[in-house]
């Protein structure tokens, strides 16, 4: 099985409003819920993919539990989430019905107490033993050390179980010196990450700093990847119009399946951008629209001389 | 005990944002969470009064049962609310920091069964045996028929406890016309219900419609009463500055309270007022802030021959 952790679980709502304006009251018209939180989407697509899939992480609360009654439903997924005392984050997207912008609030996460703490890493060790592969995602809630993915990645590798990192700021550069074998920033935090907005020279430097292999997601200018084995600039054929949240993590789940399918870095980085557009295709994160999935997959191009600017 | 009936209860949640922009991402600094919906609100003053009080309503999902939840930690509420398949609505204040504004956001609520409406007929009917008084509170959730209230009074009329009727539109007009005890709309509502913008004169319309009595909330202008015992208008000494959200509510808990103890209409009517400013005064509906409460009470004017303005 592929395990993802997401320490920062959200019960994610959409809400279409027919115009936000601060200081008015608003009918809200339509309300969509589902587990949120990166690794739970990495999570959904995979098992969407024929993966099994076993999630931990954090859960809590009132929301925490709304949060695995929804994981409980979805086939493929195991839901190996830890209890606190603390209530599970909400996010809500406010849709705006006239212009289409999206309004983003976003509550902070529950405060995890340090016997919580241990309880994870000591649940999360337990797991490494069936893990193909172990996706690291997302945020981290408060009360987590700040170097926590680092320790996380140090024990997946002594359990020789290749590990993905995605994640910003400090756990970042925290979780890149304990060396993952995959770290998959967008633009802004690698350039965060390193100093530098030249993606290709950004990703070097990531390397330099422990990473095995880098994925930069660009947007809709597709992935840059810089590995081992290589340099890949994969682009999609033309730019998918839709809700770009949860394009990134549908990335990681092609990462993912491309890895324990033992795929090469090109067809990785294929099935990469091809979830990945057909999740700016689909209603919500998470979830990916299949007809733009299968079509893409043959159109993607996938060069190995990027261009450095 | 007092009886309130919520039938579209609510999770109230209220969050703190920097300042909201349309079309951004917000970090909410702080989340509360509470029982909503104005016959909890009403409850929740009662019982902080001393009153004995009874909720009931619908309560669904997962959103349900944090509501039964937190009312479980709220001594001298009793919970007879009736369940439903479907989720209580959230709603959701987003207070500016910056600006103090606030703007609202309303999910709509649950689709109520004919099955569930017949359940809570039968619950409501069986409550009304032990009850001094009961209150009618709020909006209609989808699926309960428009004249609900109009027989809900009815069958309070004939169990011979007084009924008190708080709500707007098509439901108020079709709830006076059973002759409920009282009507508390705000002036907007009476407007509505009437046709005509001068209180004195459209609350003797209201009468003529069927209440028994009118008292209509007129915000900081206090209240106007216009019952067969004389007319009346309380005014507070001066604005209370604060969040007028859950005011109204309060003011309900004053007339009903003063009901059940027999107070003179002047009393009851300084009751709700001292009780509607220290709500104004407090962080949120359903609480109030007692020396507020206290230092009011004895200040408010009551006259019995009110302006026709």
């Amino acid at each position: 099985m592929i395990l993802t952790v997401t320490l920062n679980t959200a019960l994610d709502l959409t809400y279409r409003v027919r115009s936000l304006r601060p200081h008015a009251s608003h009918r809200v018209s339509a309300v969509a819920e589902r587990p949120g939180g990166k690794g739970l989407n990495v999570a959904r697509v995979l098992a969407a993919l024929g993966h099994e899939v076993t999630v931990t992480g954090f859960a809590g609360g009132g929301t925490g539990r709304e949060v695995r009654e929804q994981l409980a439903g979805v086939p493929g997924v195991v839901d190996a989430l830890v209890p606190i005392a603390g209530a599970t984050r909400r996010t809500i997207a406010v849709v705006d019905e006239g212009t289409g912008d999206t309004t983003q609030l976003n509550e902070p996460g529950p405060q995890v107490a340090p016997a919580e703490w241990a309880a994870f890493r000591e649940a999360y060790e337990g797991l490494l033993g069936p893990a193909a592969a172990v996706a690291l995602c997302g945020s981290l809630p408060p009360g987590v050390p700040v170097g926590a993915y680092a320790g996380l990645i140090r024990a997946a590798r002594s359990a020789g179980v290749p590990v993905l990192l995605d994640t910003s700021g400090e756990p970042l550069r925290r979780g890149v010196a304990a060396r993952p074998d995959i770290v998959k920033p967008n633009a802004e935090e690698l350039a965060e990450l390193t100093g530098s907005h030249e993606p290709l020279r950004a990703a070097r430097d990531a390397c330099r700093r422990g990473a095995h292999a880098v994925v930069a997601s660009l947007g809709p200018q597709g992935l840059l990847a810089h590995t081992p084995e290589g340099n890949w600039r994969a682009t999609p054929p033309a730019a998918v119009h839709g809700n770009p949240t949860g394009a990134g993590d549908s990335a990681v789940a092609g990462l993912l399946s491309g890895l324990v399918e033992h795929l090469t870095w090109p067809d990785r980085l294929t099935h990469a951008i091809a979830l990945s557009a057909a999740t700016v295709a689909a209603p919500a994160a998470g979830e990916f629209d299949r007809p733009t999935y299968d079509r893409l997959r043959t159109q993607i191009k996938v060069t190995n001389k990027p261009a450095t600017t």
